[in-house]
C-alpha cells in the first residue's frame, strides 16, 4: 500500500506499520483544513485495517508541525468557521487516541501549538535532540486551549501552565525530563530510535497490544476500583488468546514464544 | 492603588499586577484567621478588578509562610473552631484557583504545611534556591490533609506520600524536579525571575489569559472527550476576540501583533 | 507475633511494624494463587490490628517478585480460572491500597509484571540501586493490564506506555526519576533506608497517619471542591485527637511533643 495525497504521505510496510508524513514543508506542516481532513481519513483507514500494527507520524522538512494555519484563520473571522476547524482538529486528536494501534510521533525542528499537541496526544514520541516545543498560540493572542488537553495529561501542571501562559519554547532535554517525549536523540539516530520502538511493538502479539492501548486510557479515567475490575477482566480475555497461551507455554518450557507473523503485503 | 492592612500588604502597579505580601514576619507569616480574612478580601477585590492582569504572592521576612498558627490552634480546642479555620483556609486556596488571572508564588526561606500548600495551589511558583519545603503538620500530630489536595495534583504520588507521612523537608532543587515549583534561582535573582514571568503574561491579551487559566483547570477534571469539546469551543470564542484577530493578521503579515495596553493607573 | 506460612513470612515487631516477606525464592516469588491467598489473609489481619503502624513488604532471595506464575497459567487454559486469578490479585492490590497503615516496598533484584505492580501499588518504595523494573507480560503475549492501573497513577503516561508496550526493563535510577520509587540506595544500605522511613512513620501519632493515608487517596479521585471539603473536615477531626492537641501545645511551648508510645508486645 502506497498513497500520496497533496498534504499527507501515507505508506504502509510489510509488517503493517503505517508511516504518515505531514507534507506541507513550505508552511511548516501547518494543520490546515485539507491536511486535517486527509489525516483523519488516513487514521480512519488504519483503524479499519485489521493488519495494522503501529503508526509513525512524522513531518516533512525542517519542522515537525507548526500548528494551525494562522493565515487561513485571519482570512475567516467567523465563529462557526473556527468552531468547525477546532472540532475537526479535536477529531483528529481523538482518532489518534482511539486508534487501536500505538502511534509514535517522530519529531524534529519545532513542534508548536497544535503541533506540540500532536506530540502530546501520540502514545509515544521520539525527538531529535535539537527540537524545540511550545504551546505558542498565546504569542498571537490565542490560548492553546485544545493543546492543553493532552498537555496536562502528560506533564506536571505547573510546567504546563508556564508553557501555556508564556508561549515560550522548551528544549528536547526539558521535554524528556517532564514526560512530553520518550527519547531525545541526535538527528542521525532519530529513525533508528523510532524503529527500535516499532520493532519492539511489532514483535508482540497484535491482540495484546490492541487490547492494552485501549485499556490503559479507559482505566486511567476511572476510580481505582472500577479500573481494577476492568483491567482484570481484560487480562483474563487476553490470556485466552492463542498468542498468550503460546507465550505462557514458552515460558514454562524455557524457550522463546513462536508467534506467526502476519503475512507480508506491499 | 496601594493598601496596607495589618497582616497583608497589597500593591497594584500600573500594569494591573497585584503584589500581595503576607506581612507577619515575626510569626513566619503564619496563616492566622485575620491574615486569611485579609487575603480572601484582597483576592475577592482582584477577582472584581477587570484591569487585573496577574498576582504575585510573597511573604515578608525570612520565611515565605510557615502554615497555620499552631499556637492559636492550641488555644482553641474546639471542633467547630477548627472546622471554621480549615474551611476559611480552603476558601482562600480555592479563591487562588478560581481567580481569573494567574497567581505566581514568590518563595524564600521556608514554605511549610499550609505555606507549602499555597505554593502548590498557585498557578506558577519561583523560589530562592535555598528555600526548603515541607508538609510538616504530621510532626505535630496533624496530617496535612488540605495541603495534600494541591500537592497530589502537582507532584508524583509517592513523593507526595513521603512528604505527608514523614513531614521532612525537601530542598528547592528537589521541588523543581518533582514539579512543585517552576524555577529555583539565587536569592538576588528571585525578583527578576518573578518579573520575567509577569512580563511574559502582561504582554499577552487579557481575554486569552483569563479564558485559558479557567479552561485548563476545568478540562483537567473531565474525561478526554468532554475536555476536547469544551476546549474547542473556548478556543473558537477566543479567536473572535479582537486581540486574537490582530494576532493572526500580524502572523499573516509577518509583523508583531500591536495590542493596546490597558491604561496605566496608580 | 511471629508467623510463617509456606510462601509468606510474617513478623511483627514491638512497634507494630509488620514485615511481610514473599518467600518462594526458587520461583522469584511468583504470585501464585496460594501466595496471593496468604498475602491477602496477612493484609486482612493487619487491617484488623489496631496496634499496627506500618508494613514492610519484601521478597526473599535474588528477586523482589517476578509477577504471576506463567507456568501455572499455561496449565489452566480456562477463562474463569484466569478471571479468578486476576480478581484475587487485584483484591491483594486493593487491600494494600486500603490498608489503614502505610505499606513500604523493599525492592531488590527484579520487579516485573505484577511484581512491578506491587511496587507501584505500595504507598512508598525503596530499592536497591541495581534493581530492574519491567511490565514484561507483553513479552509473553499478555499485556500488563492490572499493573497498568497503579503504574499510570505513579508515572508519566508516555513512560508508562513505553514500559507496557515494549516490556523492556528500566533501571532504579530511571524508576526514581519517573516517580515509581522513593529512593534507590546501595544494597548494603537498603534496610537502613527502609528503617529510616519506618522510624519516621512510627514516631508520628497513629490516628493522624491512618486518617491521612485514607484521605489522600480518597480526595485524589475527587474534583478539587469536594476534595477540599473532605480534607478540611478530616483535618478538623484530626485536630481533636489528643496527640494533635499535645502537638500544638508543644509547638506553642517550644518543646517536643510527648506522645505515649503504644505498649510493646512480642
Amino acid at each position: 500500500m502506497h498513497e500520496t495525497s497533496t498534504y499527507l504521505q501515507h505508506h504502509c510496510d510489510a509488517r503493517g506499520v503505517h508511516y504518515l508524513t505531514l507534507n506541507d514543508p513550505g508552511r511548516f506542516n501547518a494543520l490546515g483544513s485539507e491536511l486535517l481532513a486527509q489525516l483523519l481519513a488516513a487514521l480512519d483507514a488504519i483503524a479499519a485495517d485489521a493488519q495494522a500494527r503501529a503508526v509513525v507520524l512524522a513531518g516533512a522538512g525542517k519542522a515537525f508541525c507548526a500548528g494551525h494555519n494562522l493565515k487561513d484563520m485571519a482570512a475567516h473571522p467567523q465563529q462557526d468557521w473556527y468552531e468547525a476547524l477546532f472540532a475537526q482538529c479535536s477529531q483528529v486528536m481523538l482518532a489518534i487516541h482511539r486508534l487501536p494501534v500505538p502511534v509514535i510521533a517522530r519529531v524534529q525542528g519545532i513542534a508548536t501549538a497544535a503541533g506540540c499537541q500532536l506530540v502530546a496526544q501520540c502514545d509515544l514520541a521520539v525527538a531529535d535532540a535539537t527540537t524545540r516545543f511550545a504551546t505558542s498560540g498565546i504569542q498571537y493572542g490565542l490560548f492553546c486551549a485544545t493543546p492543553s488537553v493532552p498537555l496536562v495529561r502528560n506533564v506536571p501542571i505547573k510546567v504546563a501552565m508556564e508553557m501555556l501562559l508564556t508561549g515560550e519554547f522548551i528544549d528536547a532535554a526539558t521535554a524528556l525530563r517532564i514526560g512530553l517525549i520518550n527519547h531525545a536523540v541526535p538527528s542521525d539516530a532519530l529513525d533508528a530510535a523510532v524503529e527500535r520502538l516499532v520493532a519492539a511493538i511489532v514483535q508482540k502479539p497484535p491482540v495484546a497490544i490492541r487490547m492494552g492501548k485501549e485499556l490503559v486510557y479507559r482505566q486511567r479515567e476511572m476510580g481505582i476500583d472500577d479500573a481494577y475490575r476492568l483491567a482484570a477482566r481484560s487480562m483474563a480475555q487476553n490470556m485466552m488468546d492463542e498468542a498468550a497461551q503460546e507465550g505462557a507455554c514458552a515460558f514454562a518450557e524455557k524457550r522463546r514464544p513462536s508467534w506467526a507473523q502476519p503475512e507480508a503485503r506491499d
